[in-house]
């Protein structure tokens, strides 16, 4: 039962630190580190690992034990929204695993992660308990600062495991089950924040724009741009290189030039397959045109 | 030992001949027929298949075998030059093959046709005993109608293997050994032969265009278009997003919009690669940031 698992950190800018909650994980017979993306202004670090569901599971919580020891929230800052040392922990199925495989395996980890390390979990997206938590948002809405207050007051904001009161320095960790996402960042050459939130409104799902978008507008202090930051929940629908289109339009139209783009993490061959036809006008073109698919499903 | 090889061959109308041509090279085991494309207008058609050396050599003189029985150029026409019925037999190494055991591998094949079926070989690029046969186009110049008389007086166009004389319905068969080419065309909205011509002409090396680029301008009756027929012999240099770019560029100054690219046969993800990151101005991407490739190369 083969999985990717994707934690995401609150240490963006020590690389001593963030090579220590690599080794974590790595630190598992059978689990792989296959990405590793770090931000400075984001204050956060995006670690890519797969393995079979079982070795996974025990990475996860290392990862999860070192992020508590290394990370202070207290003393923590950055443009992304945050609610733990080990902010947010999905779990996604590859081969002939599935997203329910992926939520099961989500539930046990958020149980370790609280008998074990005390610290308190929520559940989100497939693994969520409560339907208004499906949404990453707003399980993290009022970030490490307001829902530590609030949980001790608002019985609809406890932890799905733990707590109620959070974790002193490490808070809470959200533990999820999802298939593929790309998290995807445009940067402007513009230091005008209000350009950013602007676009990401435009094109976020929530106000109307593009299915399977979510943006923010965030200023990136060091590279004196501002960035649309995304995360992309459904690249069948909406693939990168169709934000790209619109938001260097959007920028256009605002008198901005796109810096560059990012990509956090890993994506999927078939945002490129997608893209390329597109680029190319290939109409016929698919995954079966390329050299190294055809040779890894047929050898 | 592992090779790819890319039969082409003068036949592109009749399915049921164009499959018992895949058939013959599937027939041996361990010989996997990974693509097919056929072109009415061209009358051919590319077949890429692979697998280990001995299977691949065995598949490739059973198609040149079928292809005799069942293609007679006195009753061929199409709009790409063609030497043969099998008109050329390219070789690539795949995994930790190299060129000079591909061009071993066309040496062998080249024997073989001609002992077993007594159609005379020519040996190109790699695989080429002559310095002036490294070229395909100067070794298929005058074709099968052209050729024929040609070899009876000029002993400098005399195949390198059997002959003099030209197979009588089958001709010659060019046998070869190369690295990655992608053939790729583009379709242009108009029946102005010229157009094609000129901008074939605009972007092949041999007139001082992009390098790696060999160009013809041919007209596509069925389809009233006219093509920009490629092969990219260094995508890595010249990769087909930038032809496309300059092809579209080229024809919209001459008031012809693009109708359609295609690609024939297979091309590799490292292409895709390059086009997403200059599409999307990804300065950072590259082959580690896509999810099938950590994971084919780490588990």
């Amino acid at each position: 039962m083969l999985v990717e698992c994707v934690p995401n950190f609150s240490e963006g800018r020590d690389p001593r630190r963030i090579a220590a909650l690599a080794s974590a994980i790595a630190s598992v017979r059978g689990s792989r580190v296959l990405h590793c993306t770090s931000d400075r202004d984001h204050n956060r670090t995006v670690i890519t690992f797969s393995g079979e569901a079982e070795s996974v599971l025990e990475s996860a919580v290392r990862a999860a034990a070192r992020a508590a020891e290394l990370i202070d929230l207290n003393n923590h800052s950055g443009v992304h929204p945050r609610l733990g040392a080990l902010d947010v922990l999905p779990f996604v199925p590859l081969g002939a695993t599935t997203l329910a495989d992926c939520a099961a395996l989500a539930h046990r980890a958020g149980q370790r992660i609280w008998q074990e390390l005390h610290i308190p979990v929520y559940f989100y997206q497939a693994a969520a308990l409560q339907p208004e938590r499906t949404q990453l948002e707003q399980v993290r809405k009022g970030q490490f600062e307001g829902l530590r207050e609030r949980v001790l007051t608002d019985q609809g904001k406890r932890p799905d495991v733990g707590g109620p009161a959070l974790h002193p320095s490490a808070g809470a960790v959200c533990v999820g089950a999802r298939g593929i996402l790309i998290a995807y960042n445009i940067n402007l050459a513009t230091t005008d924040l209000a350009v950013a939130k602007s676009i990401a409104r435009a094109i976020r799902a929530s106000n109307g724009g593009f299915p399977g978008v979510k943006a923010l507008g965030v200023p990136l202090a060091s590279r004196r741009q501002v960035q649309v930051s995304m995360n992309l929940t459904d690249f069948n629908v909406t693939p990168p290189h169709v934000v790209f289109a619109e938001v260097s339009r959007l920028a256009a139209a605002a008198g901005v030039a796109v810096a560059e783009s990012e990509l956090i993490g890993l994506i999927p061959a078939k945002a490129l397959e997608m893209a390329f036809a597109h680029h190319l006008n290939l109409p016929n073109f698919g995954a079966e045109s390329v050299i190294e698919n055809c040779l890894a499903n047929r050898f």
